[in-house]
């Protein structure tokens, strides 16, 4: 018995899903570009076993533990350390029981998906998780963990990854991406400059981020002049280690672009503490436009994704920190605030800023206008609805007809999940060639075309979108 | 012939269709729980026979009149009361002829659905309804009414209600129930604790209201302490009277938890008729606040549903009072309206908050996010779209992914509609089984637990939501 | 070889095919009725031949171009004239193998659409767009233009027009429509009363606009009942060239019903110059009022389409000016903006008022529930999101439960491209059919229901809707 169906994610017409079986077929096993992820540097660095299947599955993934909570069930029980250092249950095992008794809770849900593509796939698991299942599974995988061919380098070849981006700090040292690089191993792990620390004032110690910067770069990040010069160093840095892409997560798409007077004011009053709210956040909008106008000179792709009430819980934030799965979507608005930005550079068919939402209603009404007239523009995909099949197809559904297909950039993962890493990407791979399918079988598209896009989305834009 | 197409709501794919039919044949005749509705619970109390077919039908559901009335038919003319105790049309039979006459206009809606069904299932009609087959209809239905096997008792029982809800105010005596409960009639009919004229400051004599309400708990509700002592013992008597849940239906989603010396003086103020308009609001999101509180205590399912402009047309308002279509959905934001009251209670497993929505944009983007992690939140259906079957199959494919559908609570009728109850509880099994089908078809879930779930979404769900 | 499926657009599954196809062979060659759309009155007055294959397809499209310019390709290569009145490319051979060139861009949008079905119903071409034909394109399609039989008039018959309309401004002589009407030729062209110039004071010289209109029609536009005389009086001057309806676009959805004193006083601030952003968009707002109160006299009908965020790249509008792509959909509220208006005249039945929008959201929540009730409102068709397939479907989805199928008002094309008509007007038959054949499918419609709604939807809703 197989966890999965062959034909999972095909339209159930015989013949639409014979064209997307075609489709499929020849670009299920290209390679894979994952060009935004939050997988660790370290593991590819240091190459050691994953610990156990509690710690690869449960622990670490809120998409998990998340549900698993929502319907009661105790974080403390599931392992998940708190802030204080104490963490509730120990024993791996316990937790794995824990998860697989409460399996039911996933069905129709995309983890469901990628935890049986995973079982199945990469650790050849045939007999579906439950209560009675639970110690076959645990055995079984760590005892796979401890094998080579487990090992974090081992995977990556077996997933066929071409290359992998990894998100860093400009206060990293790149210390892993260094080592990767000098191990001679062959596999392509580049970083992603993440400025946050020291763009956002309503960030934990910015004026200490921004000092520690200057001490990183050389440069007199206490002066307005000194720290972008030093941004613009340490976007080199990054390029020297990979990176094509910068990454920006604000609250909201907010966009300034302001003179370079008001600018330099608002950076020694963030610097000086003395922001307001609408200040801080003035000031994070008009560092996208600086890190645009970078881009145009450093060829850097930028990617903005904004639209989250980050950590809603106090009282979760307070016990268990940040990504705890209470990153709450919220209502954004992308007509005016990006105007500031794409007055100053959208025009540019040079720049590439990669558009993400969390609120799928801009999709056709805002962000399939924006992308299908600023050359800057290029919309990324649906993947903070985390990668579900469903908010996949409603992205080409409701982007397609305005801003095409060759707007759009193919898939990014985006996960610290390695081994969803390949399940994600077939779903994705899958529902484009369904949606595809349905092109074709409604007579809207010839199936050469349709297999000339499908090849173009599942690999082809997400390399020349990101440039690697 | 027939009104019904057997398999009405499945896919037309014949595979899908076929899962569809299995699915729903183990489904179709469990009991139903009715947890949330508006009948008049003086039906089962007096069990005299309904009037006519046009006071059945016609003039007391706005689903109906409401369409008649958009195509330029006048509410007199359709026997709809005004204020001032006037009717145009005094003879039923008219009415029904006027109707029939309009009947095509409900083409594609659900009132149709749910018309059809009645006339098919409950009366035995088999001939379209039309302006030729008008007095066919009138005379045949009226007929039916006078019989013992029509009394709303016989209906309830040939429905298979295992239970049903109504819905009254903290000021009610609950006569109705008393009178059933005596009665030796082995129906369950439960009352709910709506306190809107009790809670809201805008509310027609609000002092006087929270006058009245102290009299009858014997509280003294001039002050803060003894009001919210009043709601206590009131929720005690209504769960005496069966009630498992309270019903809170306010403009906004907006909650608040004020310090008890800030809400006192807010409760002051109200009572003295002094709150401005943002201040009544802030006395109803506190309010939300207390009723979660008293939840903890008491156990009564908390139902919220915001997002109505009431009443919206002032001379329709004027001439023929509430509850006359005129109801219109407005965008409605839960993620920092809910904040306050989540911050107080929503980490608690024993608390059960179901949020209902008339934004549908919320589904994905807020709703299921929120209910997919908070254990105390539950999403109710997708019923103020009037039972639809594209809002509730849209519903499954905006909040599935993210919320699973454990944290749903199955269907709510909603309705004052008596006949309308089977009709509306089987369209919702065949959207759920259609949706379930597609899942099975595509691959994304197992046939057997599609069984469970369709089992669990028909009945399992709503028993234990709401503690029935 | 073929560029259009006989069968496109209607569902992959083969039973609802086959009444889709039936449905469609019924009203597939019903005639056009074109009562929203920007053609230009000259081409039917003077009757001479399009220009160029580049001037009938490419420059004047913002549709085209704009797919084009996302992508890096330049308005000036692509022949559009720059406001300064300098052109890049002037040669029509090399815009149109540019074009050519990038056809692939347009898979899966609605142009793709409308230009096959153009090239093959309305010239005769088989072979697919490419590099590779562009100049047998070229060169057949400059042929025909010169053949009689594809002289504007010629065309119009071939389309099956059985009734167009433009659009102008108060201020037009409808010296055109006077020279088509003198003509002796039958074909029907209206005009449409758009009063944008003299009711928006933001309108580019505004007072001067207002004087001219004095000038026109002998009223003294600088006092407000002089003013308001002058639009009574045009409107029938806009009758008398066969005008039934006026047209309304503005940023929001905002009306206001003012006390005459008080929209005197606006009026004259706005004459002066000295109105705010709030107080334009107020007096915008009332005129709306005022133009609904005059309908009720004159028997116009009013379309209102607010939500476009006009013009947005500040450097495209300074190079290019208006309408090349650049106007984005915002977020639209109606609920609370059409309110004032709607307590004016929104219960009258003889008034018709029709609802268009850019922000689907709004469809479920408000415009179904708004034009399902009031008998002034109807549902425009979906157009603004350039009539897409999946759009057009949506909006079915979204709307027909709430609002049925009798507060919609057919297709409207809206557009500039001529040869585009019938293709878009047979994409909404299309559509409109797979969409009922779904409800047939589905047990949800009978199927001679559904042939009757298809006959409706193709043409006499529209028709009816406009009085034409």
């Amino acid at each position: 018995m197989a966890l999965l169906d062959e034909d999972r994610l095909f339209p159930a017409e015989a013949r639409s899903r014979d064209i997307a079986r075609s489709l499929y077929s020849h670009v299920q096993d290209l390679p894979i570009i994952s060009p935004h992820g939050h997988t660790d540097p370290r593991w590819y660095a240091e190459n050691k076993p994953f610990p156990d299947p509690a710690e690869l599955f449960v622990t670490p993934d809120h998409y998990v533990f998340r549900m698993l909570f929502s319907q009661g069930i105790n974080l403390d029980d599931l392992g998940v350390r708190r802030v204080d250092g104490t963490a509730g249950e120990t024993d791996p095992r316990a937790v794995w029981r824990l998860f697989a008794q409460n399996y039911h809770l996933f069905r129709g849900t995309p983890s469901r998906l990628w935890l049986d593509h995973s079982f199945q796939e990469v650790f050849g698991l045939e007999v579906p998780l439950s209560a009675a299942t639970a110690d076959h599974y645990y055995d079984h995988i760590a005892d796979c963990l401890n094998k080579p061919e487990f090992l974090p380098r081992a995977l990556f070849e077996r997933f066929n990854i071409e290359a992998i981006a990894t998100t860093e700090s400009p206060l990293d040292n790149l210390g892993w991406h260094e080592m990767i690089g000098q191990s001679g191993w062959s596999g392509k792990v580049v970083t992603t400059y993440r400025p946050d620390a020291v763009v956002d004032p309503e960030f934990e110690n910015f004026a200490g981020n921004v000092t520690a910067f200057g001490e990183l770069t050389g440069c007199d990040t206490q002066s307005w002049s000194g720290y972008l010069e030093a941004h613009r160093q340490r976007r080199i840095f990054f390029r020297q280690h990979g990176a094509t892409a910068s990454d920006h997560g604000h609250p909201t798409a907010r966009t300034e672009n302001l003179p370079p007077k008001q600018a330099e004011q608002l950076f020694l009053k963030a610097l000086a503490g003395n922001c307001s709210a609408g200040e801080a956040d003035a000031f994070r909008g008009h560092m996208l436009t600086e890190m645009a106008r970078m881009s145009l000179d450093d060829g850097l792709v930028m990617q903005i994704h904004p639209g989250a009430h980050r950590n809603h819980s106090m009282r979760m934030m307070a016990l268990y920190g940040r990504d705890k799965g209470f990153d709450i979507p919220t209502r954004t608005d992308y007509v005016q605030a990006l105007k500031p930005l794409l007055d100053a550079v959208g025009t540019e068919p040079k720049l590439s800023i990669i558009l993400f939402t969390l609120d799928e209603t801009a999709y056709a009404r805002e962000l399939a206008p924006l992308a299908g007239v600023y050359p800057a523009l290029k919309l990324g995909p649906a993947w903070w609805f985390h990668d579900s099949p469903e908010g996949m197809m409603r992205f080409r559904e409701m982007t397609t007809e305005t801003a095409g297909f060759y707007n759009t950039v193919g898939f990014n993962d985006d996960t610290r999940a390695f081994c969803s890493i390949p399940a994600r990407h077939d779903v994705a791979r899958r529902v484009d060639c369904a949606f595809l399918a349905r092109l074709v079988a409604e007579g809207r598209l010839a199936e050469e075309e349709a297999h000339e896009v499908a090849h173009d989305l599942a690999y082809r834009l997400a390399k020349q979108a990101y440039r690697l």
